[in-house]
């Protein structure tokens, strides 16, 4: 999003793609809908942004949103996708205990992509940002021609004088607490490859519509998720030990986190809700989970789910967790699209 | 690039693809290989990285290439692609008068891709970085699986106090100058459009690896190529009014600054080489396009071609320039592939 263009392409743009329009008559289109960054000092049309690190550091994620592996075009809007595109790299930066600042948007799309798609997404990545970290916006960005639409988002944060909240640094007799959902983004998976295709299993946008009706809270927890942003300063004041964003599932990222701190993470079957089995194996979440001292208590926004102990690994009243533990794209991607 | 992951796969690799070994095997393949920043304070292998920032701002770009409109795997290894990838980023930092300080980079590749080429890519980068901004390195990233190799690089630098240049500031009576070649890097991709072919005009990966070794210079210029990264900063010291990398050739990024200051450009053609037309018209060169104030000369590493007048566009010798314009994506992709 480097260049400014030629006139506008406004007004009724229905089957309009965005093989038909210029680059810059793309960005006209975008520029108005994106999200304000507080923190930009220089924002999009030179070769580079500049943006406010007052604290002297500043907290960088990436993350790829692919089609196919990630998202079906008949399940996603436009909205959902911008949406979840911030909200997933929000929860990271989250994560780190920073408050975000900033993002950078990088589009592949294929030529025949309708504008009103890419519309959408700017308006979802603005909602988002409203909605889960104001203040936070886009500043920067890249839209390339590709035959898969796919979506990079990095996303900065500022950490305010704070340390990093590390995932290495849980210590024996911490609390394990989480903040935010547990297994819903998964339920709401689970229900679209089961009831949201036609009868030749091919994902269907109409069957997707209804179903959104009839179990809004899980699949747009899946599509649209609204992971607890400000619950990452929460526990870095509070004074997480450690913390990460469950991008995996509960099971694989607890995992990561006993693993990086040399602990055994022991979580308490009764804290995980009604699908325990669920809630440590589905992915995509985006809840914080996070440690901290005993003696300290957990802060608002977060619940006690465990506690850590020495040893290694995953447990579940106290025993070894041994289920299926969570999503690998390289391993489970099965190459179907839609 | 945020996990760490199972037994490595190291040994001879010789036939493997990306899709072989799973994440984990992946990241501990390309971390040793990448460059290390010096400003890193906390790098891959949690949610977030953490950069310095001692100048209370950060520069940010970012960028993607794109298998089939932006490379062809049978003209640039994996080492050219991570080079490309990081010099075309570092350029834009530069382009601001910033020193490069980081990278992150995303990459989507398809499973059958080998190995080899991603241990070439990481070690491209590595190779840049080392030659063009010493002192930059990659300090965090994400793999994904998907149909089309995609690779986004966001880029980041530090403004050392001063103000960024953006490309506004061009001022009448201006000396307008560059630093870098001009239009080797088309003269590149031409030959190889050319010859690096075989009979049906499908790209040849033995036809480009003589026409390598044939016109080294030309063809690299367009497959590694080598922008004058310091020259930024040196422009910004020396007063630079207004600057920007050349990426879609010196007529339309010209265009560009002079738009964006108010003013008309005025080139002189025997300050454009041997072949004015090709320098004019020529993407990808990432030299810099600067102006400087006519009482404070050309800073060393620049050379003057022309001189900032009042009115609008980009005037050759006094003419108004009507000649192509430069490389739009959305328009002069063929879908051709290779």
């Amino acid at each position: 999003m480097n260049e400014s263009g030629s006139a506008s392409g406004a007004g009724a743009m229905h089957g309009t793609s965005v093989g038909d329009l210029a680059e810059g008559e793309l960005l006209e289109r975008i520029f108005p809908r994106l999200p304000h960054a507080e923190a930009e000092l220089l924002g999009p049309g030179d070769d580079a942004a500049v943006v406010q690190a007052p604290d002297g550091r500043f907290v960088v994620t990436t993350d790829t949103m692919i089609h196919g592996p990630d998202f079906r075009l008949a399940w996603s809007s436009g909205h959902d996708l911008g949406w979840k595109a911030a909200a997933s790299n929000l929860a990271d930066v989250a994560a780190m205990g920073a408050r975000p600042t900033a993002l950078v948007v990088a589009l592949a799309m294929p030529k025949h992509l309708p504008v009103a798609v890419l519309d959408g997404f700017a308006e979802g990545l603005r909602d988002a940002c409203s909605a889960l970290a104001p203040g936070c916006g886009v500043v920067g960005g890249d839209l390339a021609v590709s035959d898969v639409f796919m979506i990079a988002v990095t996303a900065f944060g500022d950490l305010e004088g704070r340390a990093p909240v590390r995932r290495d640094g849980a210590q024996v007799g911490d609390t394990v607490a989480v903040a935010g959902e547990l297994g819903a983004a998964a339920a709401g998976l689970r229900l679209l490859f089961d009831r949201a295709v036609d009868e030749a299993g091919v994902p269907s946008a109409e069957a997707a519509a209804a179903l959104r009706v009839e179990h809004q809270a899980l699949v747009e927890a899946q599509l649209a998720p609204r992971p607890p942003i400000a619950a990452g300063v929460v526990a870095a004041v509070g004074g997480a030990t450690a913390m990460l964003d469950l991008s995996d599932g509960l099971a694989l990222d607890a995992g990561r986190l006993a693993r990086a701190s040399g602990v055994a993470i022991d979580l308490r079957s009764d804290a995980l809700g009604a699908d325990a089995a669920l809630a440590l194996s589905g992915g995509e979440d985006h809840a914080l989970l996070a440690t901290f001292p005993a003696s300290s208590g957990v802060p608002a926004g977060f619940r006690a789910i465990g506690t850590v102990r020495p040893g290694a690994g995953v447990l579940v009243d106290d025993r070894l967790y041994d289920g299926h533990a969570g999503w690998d794209p390289y391993r489970d991607w099965d190459d179907a699209a839609g």
